[in-house]
């Protein structure tokens, strides 16, 4: 059973501050952002990424527009090491970014962690150890001297080996780990002592990252450690000061947007916060959150859909539909009073106008995205709505995502026709926007080989005859989708999937639903079979026919 | 295709406060709560909650100890109205907890509330209207002066009706919706008018709910907004000061709390964040952070296993993996320095010292979980561990939560071996740990009767013999863990629960994987049968084996 007592729990301690001045800046630029996806997010996962999912999200991370990623452990994980050396001996770097290493501050640790980065172009060397009083007390059994000694030795190792080799053009990073737990005082006292070493200047600065490793008090008190620490710090003005803040109380973003306040230049996070235990800082998030305020993020995240499906694909976690910007509920409105809102200030946005919608923070389309306005067929039995009457009635168990698109075609179709919209007409909707019927294309006889990659070959019939299309993915729908990308010339990502069996009308027939983002707009296909397989290849080419339908009536227009 | 442009956005205005004082405050106690679940949660639903489900929540929110909780909008829903008539009509409402309903300030709607409060002991008549400048504008159409007559009508007539009722305990609440987009001496201006009204006095208060409707700017500036009102608002000590925050930057609770250090006295939540868009201040993370400084959050959050489980099955929106205090990875380590600086620290650990455990900022243990040390069996693979290697070898897809609970007994075995632990050793502990073997008890014949609710008779054997139990539920297997329940005198809720057909070894096998809260306790239990009602009702059985094991060992013992 449970022992649910507070007693045993000490309050933060804040740090003693006088006359703070973060409260009155204002955020107006982005920071510098450096990804830790690859490394704090890698490390949190129960199934840690693939070499070919790192692959994948590092190109991510790269068009994304990040410059500095941190790609790994290479030290202590052998895979980590073979990731870099294929980054640097791959040439996959582009000019511009900095590959970032983590160390503990260990001689043999550092010299490991260089041998992984012989003949990269420019990467930052991040070393840390703990300085917080329970890791110091319970976990190194130091007093303070022991703990600085090795952040110093550490500092000392990690130049030794940089002047080596000047080929590369090497930033220096120290993180006071747990800093957040440690007293400033002497977390500054460490910094200066590491900064003594390094010997940064105004032209060649170093990176002072500071973590809230555990996230341990309201955010303005971080941000209150953070102002201290700049004021404190003896060369303030040769350092970059970096923030790494977790979400343990749910507010990573906002001791993170505190913290850039009260001085900070560099900010730590991951994509949709992945990350230890609740997380590290959102990126997505905190960027975005700039955006809606007329400020660059110096990010593009406006491929959202991409950014979620390689983040879930690598993290096997899924976005929560409530995520900021990015969940598929945050630009939906059930209620009526917000409807009529958005619809009145809808019609008066105009593009030469700074965005004003009620309830619409940005403008939906910013992400790839659009409002979407929900009703319920019958609301008032309670179990109304589209979802329901269609699982009733047909035994469709549509997922969410297929519920928030059907919604408002069925409303569109109910306000056309004056009434209420019995299930067979509903049915005959759905089918009619999201079935394959007598669509342009048609899948044909195809085979389908597992290794470790799957390849699909597969014949697509149409009224001008019959082509063979190939292609080859992780998993057979990501080789159909890659398939059918080459042969009409679009990108086209899977962003949802579902299947179940049909257990009304049909004995053995499964249904499938996809929903593919296709050349930035979002397309749902449905269809049944009594393939599990071959139902979802059907529903993916559902939508590639929509899209097809598309491009060809707006070519006719 | 989308348009990522940050040009069309404009910053948020600050107030402009001097000499603010919120930095410096601290949180000491808890505020008032007021659970918005079954209002401003069910509104934002895909599917919202049926009768049987607002029951369900409503029994949530009174045990967890809410003393005040919004139960809907019943002017504007007949479900919600014969709500409101359920609870008073069949004295559900305990003395102490105020009933709230919310309303818009429209003479119509403000006597229908009315009508459904009738015989009401406690009832808080919340009404709002919105004073934001682009709802005057854009919406209403209405200059301050019309807007702030709306809302100074809206609470004449609140006050008119409630004097009719003076067998009803009443409370008179005013929400200035939109509030942090209405300039916040204009939001002054009309709360000033209301409570010209509404005359309170600081021993008969009045509620002035401050809404981050929509979340704008970062949390200190809705801070700045609410200590600059408290200061303007001519009665603020008889008023209570209540927020209620949304997420839409990710920072409701940041806002929430350092609105309570600015003066608020209480607040308006979700329990785990439901509400519209991102979603509403989750009442949990707040909650819990002040537990986790030694302050009593005066909700009982120790049985977070039922918590979850209710939302869950009234949101249908499943908790993050990483939701704070809750997710089902926040306790769980996979780095070998965390997890050794965790044991070392829960070592010196003591039952007479304040809580003081690296990486975990709570004893897991305070809300029914455990602290969970993550291994990889073989991660220099890359595909290493133990989830892979069950699945490529046997086909057994571990759910997440499962390969989290099996992993430690994996490592625990791996070190008292001393070896690599191989394929076949890993499935025999598995089995020995989640299968039900020749445990104690068998489920024999049972029948299952599926109406409004579904109902189960089944044979219970063991070697003293056999026995019938009988349960009814929402679906089977719900039915069954009653049954097994009320016989056994446990209470048995069923946390998580996945199933898949076995691809490896046999044909038309299913395999059903189950967890189970158990008087507090979480249990998994794993079936394998050719049907899948059978696999998933006898894995079930496997968790009350091991519970009834555990019990009578410690009998023994």
């Amino acid at each position: 059973m449970t022992s649910f007592d507070h007693t045993k729990y000490r309050p933060f301690q804040p740090v003693a501050i006088e006359n703070r001045t973060w409260p009155d800046q204002e955020i107006t630029k982005a920071p510098i952002w450096s990804s830790v996806d690859l490394r704090d997010g890698n490390q949190a996962l129960v199934e840690p990424m693939t070499v070919e999912q790192k692959k994948q999200f590092f190109a991510l991370l790269v068009d994304v527009g990040f410059k500095e990623i941190e790609v790994g452990f290479p030290a202590a994980s052998q895979l980590d090491f073979d990731f870099v050396r294929w980054l640097i001996e791959e040439n996959q770097v582009p000019d511009d970014v900095y590959i970032q290493v983590l160390t503990q501050a260990r001689p043999e640790l550092i010299e490991r962690t260089y041998e992984s980065l012989k003949g990269a172009k420019k990467a930052i060397v991040h070393v840390y150890n703990s300085t917080s009083k329970t890791q110091r007390e319970q976990v190194f059994r130091l007093g303070k001297d022991g703990i600085k000694e090795i952040a110093v030795k550490g500092a000392q190792c990690v130049k030794e080996h940089a002047a080596k080799h000047p080929e590369t053009e090497w930033v220096f990073q120290y993180s006071p780990e747990s800093f957040t737990g440690t007293e400033t005082d002497f977390a500054v006292e460490v910094v200066d002592a590491v900064a003594d070493v390094w010997q940064p200047t105004p032209d060649n600065k170093i990176i002072i990252n500071l973590p809230a490793t555990v996230e341990v008090a309201t955010p303005n008190r971080f941000a209150d450690q953070i102002e201290y620490f700049c004021r404190q710090v003896k060369q303030r003005d040769s350092m970059i000061i970096s923030l790494h803040t977790h979400n343990d109380r749910g507010c990573g973003v906002a001791a993170a947007e505190l913290g850039l306040m009260a001085g900070a230049d560099r900010i730590e996070g991951t994509l949709l916060g992945n990350g230890e235990r609740t997380g590290n800082m959102d990126v997505v998030t905190m960027a975005m959150n700039m955006y809606s305020q007329g400020i660059d993020p110096e990010l593009a995240l406006g491929d959202m859909d991409r950014i979620i499906s390689v983040v879930q694909a690598c993290t096997l976690l899924q976005v929560h539909p409530r995520h900021p910007y990015a969940g598929e509920l945050v630009f939906t409105a059930f209620s009526g009073s917000h409807q009529d809102a958005i619809k009145k200030c809808l019609a008066n946005q105009t593009d030469d106008k700074p965005w004003d919608v009620a309830y619409l923070p940005i403008d939906p389309r910013d992400v790839g995205r659009s409002y979407q306005e929900v009703i319920r067929v019958n609301s008032q039995s309670g179990k109304g709505g589209v979802a329901y009457t269609l699982e009733q009635e047909y035994g469709l168990a549509l997922p969410r995502w297929l519920q928030v698109e059907f919604s408002p075609i069925v409303q569109q179709f109910a306000e056309q026709d004056g009434g209420v919209v019995n299930a067979e007409s509903m049915k005959a909707l759905f089918e009619s926007r999201f079935m394959t019927g007598n669509k342009p294309y048609q899948l044909g006889k195809y085979d389908h080989a597992k290794n470790d990659v799957d390849t699909v070959h597969a014949e697509l019939n149409s009224e001008s005859g019959s082509v063979s299309i190939t292609g080859t993915g992780n998993g057979a729908l990501s080789a159909f989708s890659e398939a059918l990308g080459k042969h009409f010339g679009m990108r086209v990502d899977i962003i949802q999937y579902q299947e179940h069996a049909l257990t009304v009308g049909s004995d053995s027939q499964a249904i499938a639903y996809v929903q593919a983002n296709i050349d930035g707009d979002r397309f749902n296909g449905v269809a049944i079979d009594s393939d599990i397989v071959s139902a979802s290849v059907q529903a993916l080419m559902a939508t590639v026919n929509q899209k097809v339908l598309e491009n060809t009536s707006a070519n006719v227009a």
